[in-house]
């Protein structure tokens, strides 16, 4: 199995931070790098252009959501989720483990996969290592996950058997995999137990997977915890591999998980977020149904340099979120994702000027809560 | 009273059809034109710039819910509505008559105005002629409309009373403008009624408005009642004036509207069969839900240039409608919008070129009826 497509050149490095450039089939992913959430193949309510002005590098496509509609097969005979889609850049899909484990009211899990009802219409369905690679790979996303268990954070008893089954379940992945032109990456379980975090750090680095990943974060846990899981899986992850956040988030995780050593981040929250009216920003968190916006000549955010920013008031958001008009998601989506994107071109560039423990304080302590 | 900001130039003539730029003080508009909707100041689906790049040279906007929500006066506070809407071409709005007679339940007509009830709460509320000159000068569109009754189209005595006071309430509306930035368009009623059409032509032309509009069609009378009507009162109304075909429509609407002499159209239809699945070519509509487009990889249409037609599938559209994605809107809606205005862009160059029989012709015959 050769990776020769795939190359990650770390440029610099302050402190834990790493600024680097991941190189794939569909092209270079400077990193630190936040991936928007294209679910059904699809950045809700984005047009692919809105995502290229927005300069998206990368972005995530969800495995068991395309699997289920419209079918794997019907991605592969139509080209692959690049061409099926439209989008010419990286492309990352899950294992679709996460919302088997999240989405499914009835499943059963065995060594060799899990069984699980279809959240659309109830029939029944089963994963195993292997199919969520074949799925993967009729998709044909530049990095491709491992499929592994999602266990509640609290049980530790729970979280060791998931580990273990998670390293027994990357070893398949990492068997089953057929294509040369898809990195496939391991993800580090444990829970918050610190010594199966560790455990899991050490198994998954010793299969040498061209990137890894922190799977069961951001699921519950404290911000405490989450970071020294973070920490701890870190200082075992080899840094010459690309490092994933798995499912994380706020602007305030982004330079969290930055400081320790995350080169790669996804999540729902900006484009959910904005389907419920609320805008990021760098100071926080402005729900634009607010009556106190109904005037306000103001954009979101006055430094702001995207699209939604430079043309439009928080009076008219405001306004098209009271009319239930769709434009209000297509524009708030726009920012939020322009936020985040942009924080983490801020603080790649932090890094690179060996500025960065003085760019994520001042961020931080503007931030509110 | 000055119109001086407005003028209408004829650059052609083809049989009935013409040729012109109308000249209004937020840019040229080139006739025919078809005027994509955007009632609550929202193309719904599509940003202004997808308005911008599909080259829309006027948009339409709704007195009726504008007063509604936000308020006329809270969009006159925000500089009106090219400011608030961050739309900087042409606007036209409609008087809020027909959507008080259409959309009111509980509505009561005297000799003065309309008492009717809001569609959103319930409230009550009064339109005069006065008052919809007074919103519309608020809401600050190049083109505002005359507070118009729209009756039934068959039923004879109503038509006439309705007429009667279309007429009245015409030149109150003229009586009430005090803005010069703005064009007051009148509109013809009279039903399906030859001599009734032909006496409100009359009268509205006397009235020596900047433009004519027709109203009162396309609301359930047969294709060939609305043409006999258009015919009728295009023969009287002054040809050095743009005339506008309220509400209208379909592409063989805008042919047959083109052929009678009429150069402006407005109607919801592009982004309201988008909403529903449907796609409008220049051979008939396609349900993008339907099965046969699975796995189709050609675009809507092959010919089109659209962006929708330039990036994405029949299967990729399909996927997005039966995942109940808001793209699949934006993307129908554009595909659609495209769809009307290069109909009228080629419907002007043929009347430029003396070609207009042929294209027409050509045009209604490969269409799916």
């Amino acid at each position: 199995m050769t990776q020769s497509q795939f190359k990650f050149d770390l440029i610099a490095q302050d402190g834990h931070a790493r600024a680097g450039i991941f190189h794939t089939p569909h092209g270079d992913i400077p990193t630190p790098i936040f991936a928007p959430v294209g679910t059904q193949a699809t950045v809700k309510s984005l047009t692919q252009r809105h995502l290229q002005e927005l300069d998206a590098k990368m972005i995530l496509a969800n495995t068991y959501h395309l699997y289920l509609r419209p079918g794997d097969d019907l991605v592969a005979e139509m080209g692959g989720l690049h061409q099926f889609m439209g989008w010419e850049g990286p492309i990352l899909t899950d294992s679709g483990g996460f919302q088997v484990f999240s989405l499914s009211d009835m499943r059963k899990i065995d060594e060799d996969g899990v069984t699980f009802k279809s959240y659309l219409d109830g029939s029944t369905h089963r994963f195993t290592p292997e199919l969520s690679v074949k799925i993967q790979e009729n998709l044909g996303a530049d990095i491709i996950m491992a499929f592994d268990e999602c266990a509640e954070p609290y049980d530790p008893v729970y979280s060791e058997k998931a580990m273990q089954r998670t390293h027994r379940w990357a070893e398949r992945c990492q068997n089953a995999k057929t294509r040369d032109d898809q990195a496939l990456f391991g993800i580090v379980q444990g829970g918050v137990f610190p010594e199966l975090r560790e455990a899991s750090a050490r198994f998954i680095t010793s299969l040498n997977f061209p990137g890894n990943a922190i799977g069961g974060l951001s699921v519950g846990e404290t911000k405490d915890e989450m970071h020294n899981m973070i920490e701890l899986v870190n200082d075992i992850l080899p840094r010459e591999k690309p490092r994933y956040l798995m499912g994380v988030g706020t602007p305030q995780d982004l330079v969290n998980g930055v400081m320790r050593g995350i080169d790669i981040f996804d999540c729902v929250l900006p484009t959910r977020l904005a389907r419920h009216s609320t805008a990021m920003t760098d100071h926080g968190r402005m729900n634009m149904m607010n009556a106190q916006y109904a005037r306000d000549e103001r954009p979101i955010s006055e430094t702001c340099t995207c699209y939604t920013c430079q043309n439009h008031s928080r009076a008219y958001l405001r306004h098209l979120l009271k009319a239930g008009e769709m434009l209000s998601g297509t524009l708030i989506s726009i920012h939020n994702i322009h936020t985040l994107l942009e924080l983490t071109r801020n603080l790649r560039q932090a890094i690179i000027d060996g500025q960065f423990a003085i760019f994520a304080e001042q961020y931080l302590s503007t931030m509110d809560p």
